[in-house]
């Protein structure tokens, strides 16, 4: 597999995966590339070029065969992995994700929750521990989980990405809508930031008018 | 402005705009596209493409002015027009969007929530005011916000967008993570996946070891 993928492509993988696993699940067998490129919104020709940097899968006059395809991606992304990750900050959003959100599928499998309020501190949700945030550093020891997923709030952000640097953390999830952007450290980002979805809803919503 | 620019294209101005927004803040007065590019993990050639679409705002070997960029964006995203939002469902999710997230910078205003629990429908989250499911026809009259949020439980994700879209509803930010694919309607539906930037990492992680 090629090392030199851009991360425009990667971006876009997901979102076959995605759509490549529900199709698998209604049963579907086989896509073309034109039936793929119109559901996710590209041409057929980038979705060509996207799948030939990993060396193709589709066969001419065929398309692209459901499973086999879902699978490669599942491969490439490393979602079979299923590395460790930790939350910290158990408020709403926390939360949600801790009993709603399908972690395993995207790769990981969640081990614990750390927060600082009394009565959230040592109760279990949806069957994940939750620790004093003191206790992070005795919790991770000599084997930090791959990912934290940061759910605190935005002022503690930076000193608290600090601290799971130092840690041996790999990737951070970051919802504080404060931007994490590491120099010179070995430390993955992804910001997530839900405005961008929605400032683009208000794009086309007011375009129909 | 052309009214033939691709979606492709609308969804890097939040981008833009977030970056932009800033450098603004922080009294950033120009920059060039070969930095804008760098920043977006762009090439600076689309990012004059991306602009041109809506007929530039550039001046060859200066770059862009960042807050007259960043208005552009804001106007044609349709930031300034403030249109009602209702939200559908106060879980962890609908709690945290009420309570944090600014979707005035979206280009929205949120008058009021909607569930169907006692102790919450009655309630005020934020200065929002929770009704109970029952009185969303009434409250919508003949007067529909232009957007409705939903985070309510997935199993009721297709008939409450029925209902929405008989109601007028014009845009649904749908965080339920049933896809709504509407068809042969002017519904516009954004859905939001948190798996995309998860999955992404995932890669970028394991890229990594």
């Amino acid at each position: 597999m090629s090392k030199k993928v851009s991360l425009a492509v990667i971006r876009r993988l997901p979102k076959y995966y995605r759509y490549l696993d529900e199709l698998h699940a209604r049963g579907e067998v086989r896509i073309s590339s034109g039936s793929l490129a119109k559901e996710l919104g590209l041409t057929a020709s980038q979705i060509r070029q996207d799948l030939n940097c990993f060396g193709g899968f589709g066969q001419q006059g065929y398309g692209y065969n459901v499973e086999n395809l879902r699978n490669q991606i599942a491969a490439i992304l490393g979602l079979n992995k299923q590395n460790r990750a930790i939350l910290l900050g158990v408020g709403n959003l926390g939360r949600a994700l801790i009993n709603n959100f399908n972690f395993e599928k995207c790769g990981f499998t969640l081990v614990a929750a750390f927060d600082v309020t009394p009565g959230t501190v040592g109760s279990k949700i949806n069957n994940i521990p939750v620790y004093h945030m003191d206790s992070l550093e005795s919790f991770v020891g000599d084997n930090p989980p791959e990912l934290a997923v940061l759910t605190i709030p935005p002022t503690v952000t930076f000193e608290t990405a600090e601290r799971l640097e130092e840690l041996g953390i790999k990737g951070i999830w970051n919802f504080t809508n404060r931007d994490l952007r590491p120099e010179n450290s070995s430390l993955k980002v992804e910001n997530v930031h839900f405005d961008d979805s929605l400032m683009t809803l208000c794009y086309i919503i007011n375009e129909s008018d």
